[in-house]
């Protein structure tokens, strides 16, 4: 087995389509029940940083996955998820940046903790940022939702073709 | 924006842990009801063939992507779907396939409907076939399930932490 994935970029997002998605934020603990967050109908964005990642890759991303067209309207048209206008759910996905090695995943290539957080909190507040320069969005009152960093990601997702599209950066 | 799937190889997958997911696999038609296949615990396996795939190629992913070990135990411990033993769910994918162009994806590489279709059912015969081969699997009377090539994947997705893998071929 010499499976590869073929990564050359400094990050990768997989996108889904969702009509509704609950992501758990906080694990359940002895002293409190897990919390929740959760979105209607927009795209659900798992997001993974390689080690050459910087902040300058952040704005091509968010300008990117915001507004390619990877949405589907009612009438079959495309459109962006800013158009839709859709709500945004973002998951860190740190296994997205594995690379088959015989039977296991290795993670060589995907960025520190430290920076990844770093990198990941960028990206949430650019896209939230993103969502309020759409008249449409503001009107339609679409929301930035996003997982917790370094959490195992809990989620729930009910879609009508979750369209899954990967985009590397 | 010039964000570049690195595609490399003849067949992509994305590859998603579940605890129960549901997949339309006849839409509604005004003489009867949507038609669904679900899975309980394991695995879904979104797939999509370039224009070079051939099958020659099937036995490789099939190989790959049931024997590694892509699953999480109870007790945080990675085995392969054949081990855990868990079900398999195969959506058919196409826009996996993918490349961001400008503001729009494009398909080019993508592998035309006939064949298509072929690697695709060879791809789930040769996972059905695969899991008769384990014990472990007949015991637990694990199934493979999969959605219809050509329609829309309508999906309902249940996990306790998708752990999305990409795997290229």
């Amino acid at each position: 087995m010499s499976a590869q994935s073929g990564q050359t970029g400094v990050a990768r997002a997989v996108v889904q389509q969702c009509l509704h998605a609950t992501l758990q934020v906080k694990p359940a603990d002895s002293g409190s029940e897990a919390e929740w967050t959760e979105i209607e109908r927009g795209m659900v964005i798992y997001v993974c940083f390689f080690k050459k990642a910087t902040e300058d890759i952040i704005p091509k991303m968010v300008n990117s996955l915001l507004n390619m067209k990877l949405c589907e309207m009612e009438n079959g048209k495309l459109v962006s998820v800013l158009d839709l206008p859709g709500n945004i759910l973002i998951v860190p996905q740190a296994t997205l940046g594995g690379k088959a090695k015989g039977r296991n995943m290795q993670y060589h290539s995907n960025i520190g903790k430290e920076e990844g957080i770093h990198l990941y909190s960028q990206f949430v507040s650019q896209c939230e940022k993103e969502l309020t320069t759409s008249d449409k969005c503001l009107e339609m009152g679409v929301l930035v939702k996003h997982g917790t960093y370094g959490n195992r990601q809990v989620l729930k997702l009910d879609t009508n073709g979750p369209f899954t599209h990967l985009i590397e950066f």
